[in-house]
């Protein structure tokens, strides 16, 4: 494995999990409890597919195969996404939903800040955009999450269930692998186990503050950052992004 | 019109109807609530593909334009489908799958009846195959509706919600239009408004049975058979559905 090929496959991680969480997140439009929860997920969703557009740009220039950002997110197939499983998990509840992006959303703000500093300028410029966004999206995914936690006891039982239905998610997007050494190395990013601390830190507080109980084990589903396996909603939440690109290839408007 | 172009359309309309109900039954395998009924599913599923394959092929050999059944089913859009509405609403939980079933089961015993004294050889060949699978999923359907609807009262109450949900896509299939007025003047398929009585007159005696209550209103949605408008479901079916020739034109194995 080149540089470059480890470089394309880190920026396809950071990209995939921008795209497929913010598809997820997507769906939700014209369909959240409120008004204004819609809005808020739809430009959720907008600011993850712009930092796509970002990520995945750049996956493409370093692959120098003449692919666009577009033909990434468009034109792979499951196999080829590098997404964590948490990403790709479905909606569920508003609850399920807001857990899922309070549990992305800490260790994104951690790894974007980091990211900051990279030696390549390019990753560092879409890093200080995102973390601007991002810090946004933690802040309030974490205040929903202490919200219903601490809320009716119906809000409270969810949330415990979103909580230990994702938590077994975490532990994937703190894995190490040649990829990564091969960044760290570089100076591009860090090793994602290194930010494992501060978010355990940033999660026990949460969770107290949401009077929820994190679950003892940490057991972790993996497969997805790697593309080893991914789990069966993926492939289903393909079908329906990349359907107009499919059935009409090359369609623009 | 011509009367090709009419018999076109009319065998579109009779192999969208085994095509998306069937893929929608085949939605049900290995989640149905007991292994006799999965299979029960699976093998109405793979008999509704196999009367689809027969519908389909011969609408593109009265097309003559050199699509195959293939072709019709995996290519065209949601707009291009001719299938009654029914055929296309969710699966929901099994009672509803079942009672959906059973609407059409009725209807759709009744048509092929009719159609196996049809002035076309070819269709009355592929009727009097289809008859004797449908005679048998109409048996099936028939004695769930009554034995849920009969049950215990929570299963009462599912399937007439079922009912409820459901009945308004019932008038559809037996709407006319020039198509069906062209086929009937051909002796190729009867007039669908001929088939009510005796429908209604089957599903007063099951109902009956089944101490559920039909709706009051005969307020019909309307629009699948005639391509004019589809339910939302249809499109998003058609993403999971097409997926493999549109991921990859012309896949075989």
């Amino acid at each position: 494995m080149t540089r470059d090929e480890a470089f394309f496959e880190f920026l396809c991680r950071m990209g995939d999990n921008t795209l497929v969480l913010g598809h997820r997140v997507s769906e939700w439009c014209g369909h959240a409890p409120v008004l204004e929860e819609d809005i808020a997920l739809a430009n959720t969703a907008l600011d993850l597919i712009g930092q796509t557009q970002m990520w995945l740009g750049l996956a493409a220039e370093i692959e120098g195969d003449g692919r666009s950002a577009d033909d990434l997110a468009m034109l792979r197939d499951a196999w080829d996404f590098r997404n964590v499983l948490l990403a790709e998990q479905p909606n569920g509840d508003f609850g399920q939903t807001m857990m899922r992006q309070y549990l992305f959303d800490q260790y994104h703000l951690l790894m974007l800040q980091a990211l900051a500093g990279s030696s390549d300028e390019r990753v560092a410029g879409i890093a200080a955009k995102s973390v601007k966004e991002v810090a946004y999206h933690v802040e309030r995914s974490r205040d929903t999450v202490v919200g219903l936690g601490d809320g009716t006891s119906e809000s409270h039982r969810r949330m415990q269930a979103a909580l230990d239905l994702l938590y077994p998610y975490v532990g994937e997007m703190f894995e190490s692998d040649a990829v990564d050494a091969a960044m760290e190395e570089a100076g591009i990013a860090p090793d994602p186990a290194s930010l494992r601390d501060a978010y355990d830190a940033a999660l026990t507080q949460t969770m107290a503050e949401a009077t929820l109980t994190l679950p003892d084990s940490r057991f972790a589903h993996s497969g997805g950052r790697t593309g080893f396996r991914h789990t069966e909603h993926l492939g289903h939440m393909l079908t329906q992004m990349q359907w107009l690109q499919r059935a009409y290839p090359g369609a623009t408007w």
